[in-house]
């Protein structure tokens, strides 16, 4: 048993998957169909005809996203409490960003620790493990390319609780985010010939057909583009209880099911959506993320017991930009991530015009700031949030069909 | 232009919608499909040529329950602070359900105005009348049976607070909901013949087809029984700022969709449910009630700026057992509507426990009080009994796909 676990392991990391030819890999009835080799596909296909009993359920994928997202939210509600417990050591300072006055600084939170986004991650991983197939190199790649960004979030949390200063600084921040996103879209643009086939296809909502081919640099750096802007707006939205949490859920929502669309030729061909072979790892991994969010949510609704942290919010927001490129559906995140556009455009307007003229358009920014100026309570800018979150999740789903 | 609108409402009202033969009423392309009469469809099919136009997508009931639900959201979200400023006049005592220990009431509450409901009575019916069919007679049903629920709410929550008491006796109040319920059922049992076929049918999850086909008299009591118990559900559970509206809205979502799933012949087929006839009207009405609890949230979440009352919790939960009763998926009520049943049940284990013994089960009842004397903050007992709530109408959406 331990030998032919090595042996699937050390197939899975180093083989390309279409060529695995070990007979477990081949479903009984069907000799030319590989098994996908989830880790929990792999013990259930040694049951003796496990076709005929209800472990059959494992052949739909979307009964596997469904498991995911259950597996991550357990996962998330019940490894919280040792998860704080174990932070509650590294506590970190509260996170200052945009312009924020001394006094709208909520003092009581400098003991809730940071880098909770190590909980999500894991979740999300632990998740894609267990009902992910792990033979397919485009989950692979994503998986990387989260832990990739949560490491760099990590360092910067890090080094905020040890140094009790602000972290690394921003433009090393920058620098190290720009070079994960390179490396995740070079790998990517070379995938699959489908993707090097799509890659350079720019698609607008409300048309059909893509409206340029965008040479490979250019299609390269809008992508590493879209990477760093995601996630730096996500990490910027994560200023309040459950804010960026209860946001990326609603925004993932959307992707998962434009995933699953993308994924069935059917529903491909007639929503006119570029079709994506093997996408629906993808969308196990989509559900493992929101349930890794509404498990962590459990425990960073106000009072929250930990924040995620750069480490998670990086990391969430570089997933989301990446998957929205695996769709085409680059820009499409203006309207289905319209919180986060909103929380990244409120600094990029106030900071400018605030060392132009000295003025501020906003009272504070990331703009939940401002409404906190307004009166609003930290629930009501939450709960408002979410509304709105919810409403730019329904419009951009909508848009799949209005072309 | 006045003529004929009269003209139009006066056959809406009184006639039977097949027998209508106003020649506006028709397709110019093809005169034998009759136009759907919802208020603003009839002003668009004025435009010359409409179906060439963007307005064509009036002709898909999906676009008019998604503009359903937006439009009632900003109703509720604008016509909040007005109602606000009318309620303040007629504020009501807080609700003291169940066994509650002086020291948990919150009297900061005590001049948050009650009545709440009518606000989102009022932004449901206004969406409905702009974007459903009204020549159909289940929607309007549907919209009675709504009014009715929403007026023995009222009668309610305005002697409570006329008498500065408790309202109008509990026993009067069964009373009124089995009168009301009664005579819904008994209209709706008889509204047309594919209805009087499926409704003595009772369904189990899981299970294709009917498991058993009831007496029409027990058929009708257990109907009733569903409308009184899932109005009263809702009515406990509604106890904190948002939870009864944020709850509602994910069991809302769910039978939202399986109503859609059995308006679509193709996808009823292919998942073994009943097809129903005209149902895509209550599909719009779903979509409008969904909007109207997002649109009440903006003003509902702690701290609230009103709660919705008997008014509202009645009504909502009385339109949920209704909706359930069409789909025949009533059973799945107690996993959809998962948090109503755990709030009415801790209520049914705990009084009859305490009379006979003395004893406590839960340290409070309903449940969400129980939570909050183990330390729970208000935005963690309504945060997590969302989460809840969102996972049980995933499940409840799954079962469709498992059958």
């Amino acid at each position: 048993m331990t030998g032919k676990c090595a042996c699937f392991l050390a197939k899975m990391m180093y083989n390309n998957p279409q060529k695995i030819k070990h007979p477990v890999f081949f479903k009984k009835n069907n000799p030319t169909t590989p098994i996908r080799a989830a880790m929990l596909y792999y013990l259930v296909s040694l049951v003796p005809d496990f076709e005929k009993t209800p472990l059959r359920l494992f052949n739909y994928f979307t009964f596997r996203a469904a498991a995911a997202l259950v597996t991550a939210t357990l996962l998330g509600i019940l490894l919280g409490p040792l998860t704080v417990r174990l932070l509650k050591k590294a506590v970190a300072p509260p996170r200052l960003e945009g312009i924020v006055d001394e006094k709208f600084v909520d003092h009581s939170k400098d003991r809730t620790p940071s880098m909770g986004g190590l909980l999500v991650v894991a979740s999300i991983i632990l998740a894609t493990l267990l009902w992910g197939d792990l033979t397919n190199r485009l989950l692979l790649l994503f998986l990387c390319t989260l832990a990739a960004f949560s490491a760099i979030g990590f360092i910067d949390d890090f080094t905020k609780i040890r140094s009790k200063k602000d972290g690394v600084s921003a433009k090393y921040k920058l620098v190290c985010q720009f070079a994960v996103s390179l490396m995740a879209i070079l790998i990517y643009s070379h995938l699959t010939p489908e993707i090097a086939k799509t890659f350079c296809q720019l698609y607008v909502p409300f048309v059909k057909e893509p409206v340029w081919t965008m040479p490979y640099p250019v299609a390269v750096a809008f992508a590493v583009f879209v990477l760093v802007g995601t996630s730096n707006a996500v990490n910027l939205t994560d200023g309040k209880d459950g804010l960026a949490t209860g946001c990326t859920i609603w925004c993932m929502m959307t992707y998962a099911l434009i995933a699953y669309l993308c994924t069935n030729s059917i529903f491909a061909s007639h929503l006119d959506l570029p079709f994506i072979r093997n996408g629906a790892e993808i969308v196990v991994f989509a559900a493992a993320i929101i349930g890794a969010c509404v498990g962590f949510l459990w425990h960073n609704c106000k009072p929250a017991s930990m924040f995620m942290g750069d480490t998670g919010s990086l990391a969430l927001g570089g997933i989301i930009g990446f998957i929205s490129i695996l769709v085409n559906q680059e820009l499409l995140l203006i309207l289905v991530g319209g919180v986060f556009v909103m929380e990244i455009a409120s600094v990029m307007i106030q900071v400018p015009v605030f060392r132009l003229t000295g003025k501020r358009v906003f009272k504070c920014t990331p703009i939940h700031h401002h409404f906190e100026q307004l009166g609003w309570t930290e629930t009501q800018i939450v709960t408002r949030f979410w509304i709105l979150a919810g409403l730019f999740a329904l419009a951009g789903a909508a848009t799949m069909k209005l072309r």
